[in-house]
């Protein structure tokens, strides 16, 4: 089986697999009703909150677009936090539907600080709402989310939009504690399903946003969501297969009673990975260790060696996926993802491969590796 | 097994199921890449067109979303042809961002006269754009699409916009041969997939009309989805399992030759249901039969039968699921679908139950049912 270690879509259990194989079912009957308020039940749990949560037919970047279009207006000025790829995309996103906003950028490697945000807000009294990355896997680093919501929400009350979509299900975000008016997650991430389902949670805050936002929606539209959820169903057509697999999922996760378990497991695999990468010589993106994602490693490519002839090696030879660079680390970086579905032995084989593969490739691994 | 009569979902087969139980992959990786230019030459042969073809990861209603916002732009004046609830749908989608929609609407039960196109374009020139259900499941009534298409672009050459999510795969449609600008359909539909995969060709008259578009979109924008076709990917992260069940279904339906084979199948098993409901005196809501839908047939409710009661005993008692009614016909017509995967096996366990059921109902079926 091959080794995929990518920051999503990750490895899918047997029994996940199994659950998607049931057969089709009327998405507008009893059954589907039955499973839609389950999940939607169980999310509120995995999302620590009391908001409504809404399963889209989509990618993450679907709720990130539904985030944006449900709430904002047409030249809003909107603060974007981006420390990466993904941030850079929440930004894209809300600039395509015509909002008026203010990047706030910060180097590869690095987290938001919150006094940045602070600052930022403090300056311009007119931004309305903040756009925030809680985990960005272009870099492998995690924003922390609770400092900057109590900036955001604690000292200037202003809408806080999260995409947690690599986060959620594997590290630590408490919705309702926190603050967050809107969090966007996806099923091939932190909830070891394949993709096709965004999960979209929305504060009462957002839905007074919502009233005002006169941006087009049809497709991502919460207001048809939430209609449609007070008859157990969605509006339109649901990806029935992956909501089997979604299903399941939330179950088996929160047979444990909480997420506290799952997110002290990926503390420890990523600390596992992060010590096994340097071990072998190989820097980490993230320049301060504590700001270092759960979720995903992003280690810089050694000098002469190239991400095609790496993952291509590992690929080949050694049956393992790993992750290329993305936006302005692309051809620098290597990613080798750990959330959702992971092992131990899934590192050791990687750090493993890269030992033999490294010196191959002109860069010697460190001895204590 | 439960017999799904629905128009979609629909039934999957266990070979479809047993595809999308494979192992996940990179959806940027060489084997995705594989697939996808595979799935879309397929798709090409199915839609009968040398144009663009892009895969989408959302429900039919995101496909419609994608014909409207990359083709038009605000204030567009847009003819919008409506025999039901889906035609409806579109010009709402048209409406929501903004385009100046006339509405052509027709009764229940009738397909729409491409003389009462004709009829509205030569009224307003202004119109460039028209958008059309090919097949319309609320009512049963396919339209005649090829007669149709002769006006919109034959006589009076506007952008014409097609949703033929319920048609395509299982009726005659020809892209090119017809000069269909934007074809629309859906996993769920003609090609016996889980729902969660759309599917969109775009011809270069559609192409110029991006290029003027000035509708905000961004996970529908198909630019992008260019793009990144070039490279083998989707822009954003595709429902791979899905991808898996159409890239299987696609090859088995393709292996034939055409589709031609498939289309004379439905035709038959189409005229077969009709057949079986009308001989039980039933009235189907297709005034004329020429018109009747070769994926669902609707019939009226009998007076005194409720569409809870009808539908519930044929779950309840014979594990069949068929359709209510949708908008103006909810309450007052049942559907049966018969697209995609059907037997007519499937069929004579409809009309068998039926047979029963009715009569406890206080309706009595003809005798020579």
């Amino acid at each position: 089986m091959t080794n995929l270690r990518l920051p999503g879509p990750t490895p899918v259990p047997d029994d996940v697999v199994e659950a998607m194989s049931r057969p089709m079912i009327d998405h507008r009957g009893v059954a589907f009703k039955e499973m839609l308020l389950r999940m939607t039940d169980n999310l509120k749990r995995a999302f620590a909150t009391d908001n409504s949560v809404y399963l889209l037919s989509s990618s993450g970047t679907g709720s990130m677009e539904a985030a944006v279009v449900n709430t904002l207006s047409r030249w809003d000025r909107v603060l974007a936090v981006s420390i990466g790829n993904f941030g850079d995309r929440f930004s894209r996103i809300a600039k395509t539907y015509g909002a008026d906003v203010v990047d706030l950028k910060f180097d590869e490697g690095e987290a938001a600080p919150p006094e940045a945000v602070r600052e930022a807000l403090a300056a311009d009294p007119s931004i309305t709402a903040v756009l925030v990355t809680h985990n960005e896997t272009s870099t492998g680093i995690t924003n922390d989310l609770e400092a900057i919501a109590k900036v955001v929400k604690g000292e200037f009350d202003k809408l806080l939009l999260v995409d947690a979509i690599s986060s959620l299900g594997s590290i630590r975000l408490l919705t309702d504690e926190w603050g967050l008016d809107v969090v966007a997650s996806a099923s091939q991430k932190g909830w070891a399903c394949p993709p096709g389902v965004a999960m979209i949670s929305f504060s009462e805050r957002a839905w007074a946003a919502y009233e005002r936002s006169d941006l087009p929606k049809f497709y991502f539209d919460l207001g048809e969501a939430d209609r449609y959820l007070k008859l157990g169903q969605n509006p339109w057509t649901p990806a029935v297969s992956v909501f089997y697999g979604m299903d399941h999922a939330l179950m088996k996760m929160l047979d444990k009673g909480d997420m506290r378990e799952t997110w002290e497991f990926h503390a420890r695999i990523a600390q596992y990975t992060r010590d096994a990468l340097t071990g072998l010589g190989l820097r980490l993106v993230a320049k301060d260790q504590k700001h270092a994602s759960n979720t995903v490693t992003a280690a810089w490519l050694p000098e002469g060696v190239t991400d095609a002839a790496l993952l291509g090696m590992l690929r080949d030879e050694y049956d393992i996926i790993a992750a290329e660079g993305r936006g302005t680390l692309a051809g620098k970086v290597f990613r080798v993802g750990h959330m959702g579905h992971v092992t131990t032995e899934d590192i050791d084989a990687v750090t493993a491969a890269l030992r033999e593969a490294l010196p191959k490739l002109g860069f010697a691994p460190a001895a204590v590796g």
